[in-house]
């Protein structure tokens, strides 16, 4: 066998933890696998007393990330921090200028930074792996770059947050509302104390963005991301789709359009026949369009110790194979700025919930305030919810522009008989 | 750039014409994907006057495959003439002889010879890949062999037949007998002329040959495989299956047990939950299950030009990034002969439909045969088919063995109120 493959971790929480596991009971596997031995010389995090199921030996131990990126006895560094800047930023971008490969499972690392990091792994030779930040373990950058590697890629879309999807799976079989379900996932530890990036969208956000860099080649652009979460989301709504025949996914999608890449993160309805209508509770899954291949689907565990660690191992064992590509997928010099194409010019379908005072005429002058935007009613169903004379109407439209349609619900909301913010929900005909 | 890659192919049917016309039109980007020029120098197939919708320079064509593998002017060759012996086989092992690299699509010569191919392969220093022989366009020899590189798989099982698959739905979906949607399928061009390698289960069992050999690293073993079709299959199971909330699907399986590693094919009951009872028509899906990470879904189309080209060309680039892995999991030298299960011990339960005739005492009779087995019945349906007092009987059984079934129907069988062959079909709990 070959020299071996020297391995810096810099993060032993979770993830960390089974990573180091892994490298020590299934050594001879693993290394047998990479064609070479895999050996971790160092180690790196904040509490060294720390149990961690796994015993870890003092020689190991170096004083900081910024010390292992410097170090001489180690090839390759595994950055499992977190955060998209401090620390974690300046730690993978010492390792790289010093030549060393990064495996990182951080997302927001790369969504944000990603173009700049590509371009310092491109000219130090040294590569940017980051499987494990999109989707936990399923292989689906490795399906993307090089598995789809002949096609033209023309849209991507998934569920790419675990919390989210438990929590609408939670809400729509159970009825409760969002806050609640939320605070159960918090107890069972499939919510973050602090929520806001899961359940806001800024985690699947990050995600897509990545997907779409590698999927357009271009230069990862996380603030071109229209971004809204779940938060708003109520189990009446669920409900309604339900009769409808829907399915309401947090869904990321990216796109070429007529004008542009459109990237966005929101609640969507599904029919209960597309693709991923059937994914539930903490899976995660993805789907890829290729002009070769066409529709492909790809589901897992997007999170947890032995996904991710899988999918951290999958791209060591690539770095000890010599399998290194360009971390997105042109070489970094090539990569293309993303033109945004505007949000507003999107089309497509509509779920309206109105809350309105049940009195003649309500109906006709929302009817009325569509029609000045051209939106016309496909179907709607209108239905007494409370004793107070308050009813829920609501509508779904034929396509028309997310302009038209802002426009319309400003109008709307304006209404005195309307007597709740709306609720508007895109529907995605896949 | 580097030197560029030069490709041979020989077999110019659907798939050859598409690879070579990608080749032409697409030659820049893939090129660019593989690092490399791509280069097509030589071409074979038995008709050079054959209109294949791309122009082919004079200059290119060889002789015969034998030419091609011989040839200095090649460094990799693409087989598309399909066959487990013959010409393939020798061409093949030819080109592997002469160290060059191979791409095939070529399921049943894997799944036979892929054990001495894989010597081969290694002896020379020559890859030998063949992501387009399983599941057509769904990268999964590359999910499983790299994205899925550190777990240990205990079981995979899939879809792999779209052919079956599309006649499947299609009963289930009409009603009509197998013999009339074989009919249809064959005149839209889903099902071949002889439809024996599909509808009996041999093409789905040379796929899964070949994934088990690649997820537990052993030598191939077609011949262990058990394998039933579905030409036996009526409307009526697929009804009587639904109102037990099932959907029936050629599954293909391959898992690790107790007393060895139990390959089979053969019509399986799934519940409408399950991971791949949504997959329809002509798709194919794959799950695979390691101890890291958990179930993991793959999903696309199975077969046609677009998807199995996506595949050649993705290997294709592959080989041009010098990603040159072992054939199946482990090097050559070290795959472990197949220890096969005896599929007699494999216990489950059984779905059972017998026709018999509408006296008193027959259901007695046959729980009385059952229960010698020590076969417990979990739920019945009896209904009138006919007016002639023929009833149908459908048994739901409790978990028991393959060897206690098939005695038992046996005996069964050889009741006289039986008037029809049992047909059992295996009910799979994922």
């Amino acid at each position: 066998m070959s020299e071996p493959l020297r391995i810096g971790i810099a993060g032993l929480g979770t993830v960390g933890a089974e990573v180091f596991k892994q490298l020590s009971i299934n050594n001879a596997y693993l290394s047998q696998r990479g064609g070479r031995p895999l050996e971790v010389t160092a180690v790196s995090a904040r509490d060294r007393t720390k149990d961690r199921g796994v015993e870890i030996a003092d020689r190991l131990w170096v004083d900081s990330p910024a010390a292992m990126a410097a170090s001489d006895n180690v090839d390759v560094v595994i950055e499992l921090i977190g955060g998209s800047e401090g620390v974690a930023k300046e730690f993978v971008e010492a390792a790289l200028d010093r030549g060393k490969h990064v495996v990182t499972g951080n997302k927001a690392l790369v969504a944000v930074h990603g173009t700049d990091l590509a371009r310092r792994s491109s000219a130090n030779g040294a590569a940017f792996y980051y499987e494990s930040a999109v989707a936990g373990g399923i292989p689906i950058v490795k399906a993307l770059r090089e598995g789809l590697a002949a096609n033209q890629v023309h849209r991507m879309y998934g569920i790419l947050n675990g919390t989210c999807n438990y929590i609408l799976t939670k809400m729509d079989a159970t009825g409760q509302s969002f806050e609640d379900v939320l605070k159960e996932a918090q107890e069972l530890g499939y919510a973050e104390a602090d929520p806001s990036f899961d359940v806001g969208g800024i985690d699947a956000a990050h995600k897509i963005c990545i997907l779409s860099a590698i999927a357009f080649g271009t230069e990862v652009d996380f603030d071109g991301i229209f971004c809204e979460g779940i938060s708003t989301i109520t189990p009446l709504d669920l409900s309604f789709g339900r009769e409808f025949g829907y399915r309401l996914k947090l869904l990321a999608i990216t796109e070429k359009t007529d004008d542009g890449v459109l990237q966005r993160v929101h609640p969507a309805f599904i029919k209960v026949s597309a693709p991923l209508a059937d994914v539930d509770d903490v899976y995660n899954a993805v789907v890829a369009e290729g002009d070769l291949v066409g529709r492909t689907v790809y589901e897992g565990r997007g999170a947890g110790a032995g996904p991710t660690t899988s999918a951290v191992l999958a791209d060591l064992i690539d770095i000890a194979q010599g399998n290194l590509l360009p971390m997105f997928l042109k070489p970094a010099d090539e990569l293309a700025s993303t033109k945004r194409a505007d949000m507003g010019n999107r089309t497509g379908t509509f779920y309206l919930r109105l809350q309105v005072l049940d009195r003649a005429g309500v109906l006709a002058k929302i009817a009325q305030l569509l029609s000045i935007e051209e939106i016309s009613i496909d179907s709607m169903v209108q239905r007494s919810r409370n004793p107070d004379s308050m009813v829920s109407v609501v509508l779904v439209t034929h396509e028309t522009s997310e302009a038209r349609m802002s426009r319309a619900l400003s109008a709307i909301a304006d209404l005195k008989e309307v007597v709740a913010p709306p609720c508007m929900i895109r529907i995605e005909e896949f």
